[in-house]
């Protein structure tokens, strides 16, 4: 796919390895890129810290941090004080899952989307290691277009919205191999769910486990910056 | 329609004359309501402090509050500081059109829903007075409905989540007859766009304006505490 330069896209960045790539991508394909970060209360708040970086050291246009506190209600290892997040592989829907995350997420950036008329999102979701989200499954993303297409103003007036999930069908060792490609520098990522604040991974939950394999796969030395 | 009292139902409640009316449709129904107030960053924050006193005093099972930055976004003038209330009427979307509200309101609500397993998400969109807003549209809503049932651990299990916009075609008198009748105090309810601190009304904003109307439509005394 190839874009002329005066098409705007709002870019979902978390501050961990996929989204940077998603970046990257969106930044070699034309885009012109208005970086979104949302902190939603989760733990890892260290991938603040390193999304300010990436954003600032890919030269997005702009970059916006939308604050909505999830943590309020609860009910994910990820926002919840009183859910542990695991150590070992489970099965079925991680307690990691954030509930309707990336409904609130994709809304936030088609409220930004309309404000600087950009008409494309990029979102890292993926249905190869995050199997069991089901926000991350292409129909789950189809049904957002279709909806996020009769929301808004800039609906109304003609102007589409297109969804965008380049990593949606992409194995990690897949993901990480593109984005060397296009030059991200994943030791700047933060991944693990329960980094230090310096960014630091812990190198046993879900995440950590899942980005270690990928370089390992990928055959590619880790970067990553770990604790122990 | 009835519902059995196992049925759990998050409310959107603003404090404003549409939500309360709504709120009070949804318990006469039977539903458990779990209330939802949103601070996205408005001007008329007095309705939050209505939306307190109204969601206690309809008795729910729970208030909350959720808090997001689309301030930060810009873009309207109900978040926007330098875009001025229009006092007249316009043609097509207003200018207090807030970049897609109602679907950054809708997924808050469907990650509230997921959290306390309800199934209903009730919202006072109106597509008469508001014909000019693209997410008070109904199918805008079933577009919605449709993304929820995919996005969520809930809907994967099986549970079919149903968005309800009871007041969606009807006018103004009509709300408010239909509350007056399930006892809603209006007295308390906040509309204005630019109330002050103990939620006194300008009497000429958009939202003062059809207000009033629609009481003098209703043949019923209007209780606004009016500033003038």
């Amino acid at each position: 796919m190839s874009a002329t330069t005066n098409q705007r896209a709002v870019v979902l960045v978390s501050g961990g390895l996929d989204s940077t790539t998603v970046l990257a991508h969106a930044q070699h394909e034309g885009f012109a890129c208005y970086a979104l970060s949302v902190d939603y209360g989760q733990r890892h708040r260290a991938e603040l810290n390193a999304a300010r970086k990436l954003a600032r050291s890919a030269g997005v246009r702009e970059h916006r941090i939308a604050s909505v506190n999830l943590h309020e209600f609860g009910g994910s290892a990820l926002t919840a004080d009183e859910i542990a997040v695991p150590e070992s592989p489970g099965t079925g829907i991680p307690v990691t899952y954030v509930p309707a995350r990336n409904t609130v997420l994709l809304s936030l950036a088609l409220a930004y989307a309309e404000t600087v008329r950009a008409t494309h999102i990029f979102i890292g979701a993926n249905a190869v290691d995050y199997s069991g989200y089901p926000d991350c499954r292409p129909e789950y993303l189809a049904a957002f277009e279709r909806m996020a297409n009769l929301a808004t103003k800039a609906a109304v007036e003609g102007q589409t919205m297109h969804i965008h999930a380049p990593l949606i069908d992409k194995t990690k060792a897949e993901i990480i191999r593109s984005g060397v490609q296009l030059g991200v520098d994943y030791a700047q990522t933060v991944s693990c769910y329960q980094a230090d604040e310096q960014g630091r991974a812990c190198g046993v939950c879900d995440a950590c486990r899942i980005r270690k394999q990928g370089f390992s796969s990928a055959e590619i030395p880790d970067p990553t910056h770990y604790r122990q």
